[in-house]
C-alpha cells in the first residue's frame, strides 16, 4: 500500500492478529458447535457463551470499540483509514466483530446516538451499548415496498400528545433475534404531507414496549444467523415518549445520510478480509489436491483465478482505503461517490473470490466443513443490504454525468 | 423450438402441467412446513407425508417412471428428447421429481441396474425401486481425494472367498438420509495393481449391512436437503456376497461412463426449468415494485438482464435437446462432447438467472419466503457434482483439438 | 443438430464447400493484394477483379442468389433454415458472399423490392441486381441523431407535383463506395405531422441523380472496407418521380419491419461462420506454439476458452436455426423476439471467440497476417448496425414482461 | 487519492494540462490530416511536422524527459509515483508523448542505456535520444516462436573476432518505421549452450548497418500507426563491434528484467488516461443523444456502465500508483508482482471502458470521426505486448502460491 498504515494502526493490528491467533481461530469450531446445539435443542436465539467469554479479554487487551471514528467522553477514536485493516481482520470470522464490540448494526446505532442523540438518550442507551452490555436493532426495511427507495417506507409515527404511536411491519431487522437486544431505532413517517425528504423520522423504541412483536427470522440462503438473525418485527400501536425522537421530526433522511456511510464502509472492509481468507484457502486446497497426475495448483486455469483474485482484492482494498481517507478528511457527505463505489465493488469482488474458492474445494466447498458457503451467503447479501448495487451505481453515474455537465459550462 | 415436440410428449407435458397446477404448486408451502416441523422436533430425516400422498396419484395419472429411456418389462420408455420438457417442469419444484419416481440418484441407479444388473439383482432391487417403495444411494465421492479424477478413489473392495470386504469413507452420498433408502451402489478398487481404468468396480451394498454407518449430513449453503440429504457414510469391513458385483470386477469405469450421461442431462433439464421459473418470478417482482417513481420493470438495466436471461435459457435448452437427440440416436458415448457441454452450460446459466432474480427481489430474495436462494444453492452445487466445470471443459477442449489434428492429417 | 439439414441443403453445402476449397480460400491473399494495390495507387474504390472473375463460376455452379427465401419468377428459393449453413460458410471469408450474389445490403434491398416494389421497379432494379450486374445501397442511418430510434430520422422527402424532393445527410451507407452501386433505397420523412410510425417512407434514388454526393468513407477500426465501404452521402434537393416510392407514403416502418429480419439473421449466420473459423485458427495456433516447455494447447486456461467457444458457438447456431425455422413457419413478424435474440447473441459471441483467437496468436493476431483483427472489427460493428444490442434487449424484455402480464390475467 | 500528489507533481501536472489545452487537443485533427496526406501520397513513413513543431515548445516549457526516474548528468528525475499523473495525461492523445520525449520505446531504450550502457554508448546514443534528435527501436519479438517465453528467441549473436555477427528476423519492432529511428537494441542468443537464462544478450545495432532491412509494417487492426509503426526487420549477417554489447554476454535477461518494469507501468498509466477520456466522451455523447423519448444518459443500463467504468478506472489508477510507489521505494524487482498486476488490470480495464464508449457512440464509435476505435486497437494490443495477460497472471499466481507455502512452513 503506498500510504503506509500509521504507527497506531500497526500496533493495534499486531495485537488484533495475536488475539485472533490465540482466541478466535482456535474457537471457530466451538462457536458453530455451541450454536448448533442450541438449534438442535429447539431454540437458537440464545447468547453465545463463547462470545461472552471473549469480550472481557478483548476489552482488557485494549481491542474494544475500535470502530469509533472520534473521541467520545475521553475515549480516543481512530480514523476510518486506521480502522480499515482492523475491520478487515474481523471480516475473516463472521462472529468475531462482536467480541470487540464492533459488530453491525450496533456500531451504526452507537454512532447514530452519539452524533444525533440527546444527553439523556446517550446515558440510557449509548453507554450500555459501548460497554457491550446490550445490543440494538435498526428497523428500516419493510416487506411491502421497495425499501431501496427510502421514500417508500410506510411505517407511521404519529404524535398523540406527549407520545408517538408507531404502526408498521419491518423486516431484515438484523440483530433483533438476540436476547441482549434491547433497543431499536425505527424509521417511519411522521408527516406524509411534508416534502419527500422531510416525511421520515427516527425514534428510539425499547424492545419491551407493548405492541412490539418479533415475529420470526428470515433466513439467508439456508442460514438463520442465530443468535442475532434477521427478524421480522411487528409494531402495533407502539407508544414511546416524544423525547425518544432523534434529532427532530422530519430529519430521518438526514440521519440516514450520516449513518449509512460508516456502516457501508465497515461492510466493505470485512468483505475484503473475507476475500483474503478465501484466497488463502483456495491456494492451500489447490496445492493439496492432485487430479489427472498433477496438483491442481499447477493448472493455468487456476493461475488465472488466483491472479484475478489477487488483483481484485488489492484494488478493492485500495479503493476502500481511499474512501476511508476521504471520509476522514472531507466528511461522509463529500465522500458519497467513494462510499457508493466501494459498496458496489467490495461485495461483488468478495462474492467472486469466495465462489472460486468454493469451486476449488469441490463439493466440500458448499458444505459446513468449510467456512466458504456461509461466507458466500453473507457476501451475496451485502450486495443488497444498505442499498442494492443498482441504487449505488445510479448514484455514481449521476455524479459522473453532473461532473461532465459542470465541465461543459466552464 | 425448431423440432416440435412429439405428440406423445405434448400429451404427457399437458398432463404433467395439470398435475403441477393441481397437486404440486399448491403444496409447496405444506412441504416446507412439514419438513420444518420435523426439523424443529429434532429429526428431519423422515419420510415426507406429502410426497407419499402424491405418489399414488402420479402413478394413477400415468406420470410414473418417465425417465426410462427404453422399454422395460413391457413398460414403454420414452426418448431423452421426449423426456426433456417433462424433466424441465420437474426442475421448477425441487422435491417434485420423487412424486413421479423420477428423482436422482434413483433414476441413475435404476438405469444402472437395468443395464448392467443380473436378473436376480433386478428382481431384488430394481423392481421395488421402480415401484417407488424403496430409495437408493450412489457412493462414489470421497472426502480425502479429488474425486473429480475417479482414479483417485481409495475405497477398497477386497475379495475374500465368496464375499467382498469393503472399507472406505464416502460423502455427498445423496439420498442416503432417507429412511426409505435401502440399497447403495458403491464404487471402489478391486485391483489397485490393474491398469488405471480397470482398478475400479461397483457393488450393491444393502444399507443395513453390518459395518455401514451413515455418519452425518453435509449441508449445501446452509440447507440440509432433508429428508434425502447428502450424507457421509463409513464402510468398515462391510461384507457382501460376490454376486453383488455389477457387470464384473474392474468394470466400474465402464458403468460410470454409461451411467453418468443420463444423470447429467437430467440435472441440466431441471436447471432449465429452475431458470425459467426464476425468470418468471423476476419479471413479476419487477412489475410489482416501484422505486424512484417508476416500476422497476421499466429500468433498462433490468431489460438487459431479462433479455440476457431469455437468450441464455433458450440457448441452453436447445443445446440440451440437441444432446438428448444425439444420445437417442448415436448413444451416450458418441454424445459425450454434447453431454459435457450442457453439463457446463446449464447450471452456469441457471446460477446466473437465479442470481439476477434474487437481486430483483432485494433482501426477500435470499430468504425462505421465496424459492430462489434454495434454488441457487442447488444450482451452484450442480456445477460441482457429476464432474466440476473444469473437468468437462477439459474434455470438450481435448475433443476439439483432436478434431483439428484429424483435419490437418486429411 | 437435432433437426438434420435437408437433402437439398446438404447438397448445396457440399458444393459450396468445394467451391470455397477451389476458388475462395486459395484466393484470399490475392484479394487483399489487389485491393491493397488499388489503395496504394491512390483509389481503393474500384471493382475487385477477383470477384468479377469468380461470379460467373459461382453462377454456373448453381450457387447463386441462394438467399432468396421464396420462388421468384421461376427461380425456386430456399428456406431460411436451409440457407443458414450456406450463409455460415460465407461468413468465413468476408468478401465471399458477393461472389454468390448473396452480400449485404444487396440481399436486403433485393428482398425489399421483390416484396414491396411495383413491376416496373422490379424490372428496372431487381433484375440487374439478381443478375449481379449492379449493386445497391440502403440509406437510413444519419450522423446527427440516434438512428437506433428510427423515428429520429430527419431526412425529408417532400412531394412537389410528380416528384419527391429529398434533403438529408446519411452515413454508414454500406456498399455505396462501389462503382457498381447504382441504386439507393432512402428512408426519410414524407409527413412530419403524421402519427409517429406513419411519418417515414422509402424511395428509390438512382445514384446518378443530381444532388446525390458520396462525400467520404467511414472507417471501421482503421479498415476502409473498400471497394464497398461505409459512405457518407449527401442528398441536396434530389428529385425523383413519385413512382419511385416503395409501397406508399408513410409505410417506411412497415417495410423496415419486414426487411430487417432477413438482413439481421444473415449477419448472425455469418457471425457463426466467422467464430467457427476463429476457433479453428485458435486450436491450430495453440497446438503449434510452445512456451515454458509445453504446447500452449495443453494449458488448462486455453482448454477453458476452447470449451467455452465451442459451447457458445453451438448455442448461437441452434438459436439462429430456431429463429430461421420460426421465420419460415410463422413469418418474420411473429419471429421478432427470436430475431432480436440472435441479433444480440451471435455478434457478441463471435466478438468473444475472435478476441480469444487473437490472444492465442499473440501480436500476430492484431496484424494483417491473420484474418482475425479484421474479423473482430467487422463483428464488433455488427453489434451496432441494424439496431444496437440495447435496442434489441429492450424489445426482448418487453415481450417477456408482456407474456407474464398476459399469464397473470388468465 | 488518499496519498495526495506532491507539490512538484501538481505543478507539472498543471503546466502539462495547460500545454495540452493550448497545443495538443487543438491539433489532434491536424495530426491525423497530415499523416493521412502522407499516406494518400504513397508514403506514410515520414516525420510529423506537427510533432517537430511542438517539441521545442515542450522543452522550453520544462516538460521534457519527465519519464526519467532519477537524476542524470545534473537533470533531476522524478519518481514513478510523481510521473504517473503526467503520463496518464499523455495517454489521452496517442501521439502526444513524443512531444515531451516521453514515448515508447525510446523511454525504455534510454533507461536501458542509462543503466547498463558504457560511457561511450551513452555519449553516442543516449545523449541524442535525450535531446529528441533521434529515435530508437527495441528488437526482441520474433515471428517464428512464442516470444512470450523469451527463452524461445532464436536470433543469433555470434562473436567473430572483434565483431558480433547477428542473424534473425524480428517483428513488431515499434518505432522502427520512423526516418528518425537510428539505433536498435537487439536481443539474441550469444550462447545457446549456456544455462537457459544466460543464453541471451543485448547489443546496440545502428539502423544503417549493412544487413539490416526494415521489411514491412505490421498493422494493428487496420491502423499502420505511421510514422513509427510496428516493423518486421531482417538481420542478415549484421556486423557490429563487440563494444556494442550491453552489460556483457549472457546478461540479456537481467537487462530485460530491469527494463520491462518501467515500460510496463508507463503503458498502464497511459491506459488509465485513455479510459478516463473514453468515459468523458461516453458521458457527453449519452447526454447529447435522445432515443425513445429520453436522453440516453437517463437509461439505467448506461448508469451501470458509467458507474462500472468509474469504479474500474479508479481502482486501476490506485493499483498503478501503488506499484509506482513500490518501484520507487523497494525497486523494480521487489515490485514484480505489483507490476504484473497492473499490466493485466490496466489494459483490460481500458479495453472495456473504451468498448462501452464505442457502443454509446453507435456506428460513429468505430469510425475515424472519434478517437475511440483507434484507442481500442491500441489498448487491445497492450494486453499482448510486453508479455500477454496469461504470462503475467501465471507469475502473480506463482508468487501467491509461494506466499502460502512459506506461511505454512512458519
Amino acid at each position: 500500500m503506498f500510504a503506509e498504515p500509521s504507527e497506531k494502526t500497526r500496533d493495534l493490528l499486531q495485537r488484533l492478529n495475536a488475539f485472533f491467533d490465540e482466541h478466535i481461530y482456535p474457537n471457530e469450531e466451538r462457536y458453530l458447535r455451541e450454536m448448533d446445539e442450541f438449534r438442535r435443542a429447539g431454540n437458537a436465539w440464545q447468547i453465545s457463551p463463547l462470545i461472552e467469554e471473549l469480550k472481557p479479554l478483548a476489552r482488557a487487551a485494549g481491542l474494544w470499540n475500535m470502530f469509533l471514528p472520534h473521541e467520545h467522553r475521553g475515549v480516543p477514536g481512530i480514523s476510518n483509514l486506521d480502522y480499515a485493516p482492523l475491520c478487515e481482520v474481523m471480516g475473516r470470522v463472521m462472529w468475531s466483530a462482536e467480541v470487540f464490540n464492533c459488530s453491525a448494526p450496533d456500531t451504526g446505532n452507537m454512532e447514530t446516538i452519539e452524533r444525533y442523540g440527546t444527553e439523556a438518550q446517550k446515558e440510557q442507551w449509548l453507554e450500555p451499548l459501548l460497554r457491550g452490555e446490550i445490543r440494538s436493532g435498526f428497523l428500516m426495511t419493510e416487506p411491502a415496498v421497495a425499501s431501496s427507495d427510502a421514500t417508500n417506507i410506510q411505517c407511521t409515527i404519529t404524535r398523540e400528545g406527549d407520545e408517538y404511536v408507531i404502526n408498521g411491519t419491518k423486516w431484515f431487522s438484523s440483530g433483533a433475534g438476540s436476547p441482549h437486544c434491547q433497543i431499536f431505532i425505527v424509521m417511519g413517517k411522521t408527516d406524509p404531507e411534508a416534502p419527500r425528504h422531510a416525511q421520515q423520522s427516527m425514534v428510539l423504541v425499547p424492545r419491551d414496549t407493548p405492541g412490539v412483536t418479533v415475529l420470526r427470522h428470515l433466513s439467508v440462503f439456508g442460514y438463520d444467523d442465530a443468535p442475532h438473525g434477521h427478524m421480522e418485527v411487528q409494531l402495533e400501536n407502539v407508544r414511546v415518549p416524544v423525547a425518544n425522537i432523534l434529532l427532530g421530526e422530519g430529519r430521518g433522511f438526514e440521519i440516514a445520510q450520516g449513518r449509512l456511510g460508516p456502516g457501508r464502509i465497515h461492510h466493505c472492509m470485512r468483505s475484503i478480509g473475507a476475500a483474503e481468507r478465501a484466497l488463502e484457502m483456495m491456494c492451500d486446497r489447490l496445492s493439496a489436491r492432485v487430479a489427472f497426475g498433477r496438483p491442481l495448483s499447477e493448472q493455468s486455469v487456476w493461475h488465472e483465478r488466483i491472479a484475478e483474485s489477487r488483483c481484485m482484492i488489492d484494488q478493492a482494498r485500495l479503493l476502500t482505503l481511499n474512501a476511508a481517507h476521504k471520509m476522514d478528511t472531507v466528511g461522509n457527505k463529500e465522500a458519497r461517490a467513494e462510499i457508493a463505489m466501494i459498496k458496489v465493488v467490495a461485495p461483488n469482488m468478495s462474492c467472486k473470490v469466495v465462489d472460486w474458492a468454493i469451486q476449488a474445494h469441490g463439493a466440500a466447498g458448499v458444505s459446513q466443513d468449510f467456512w466458504l458457503a456461509e461466507a458466500y451467503a453473507h457476501q451475496r447479501t451485502v450486495r443488497i443490504v444498505d442499498g442494492p448495487d443498482e441504487v449505488h451505481r445510479n448514484a455514481i453515474a449521476k455524479l459522473e454525468l453532473a461532473k461532465r455537465k459542470a465541465a461543459a459550462q466552464r
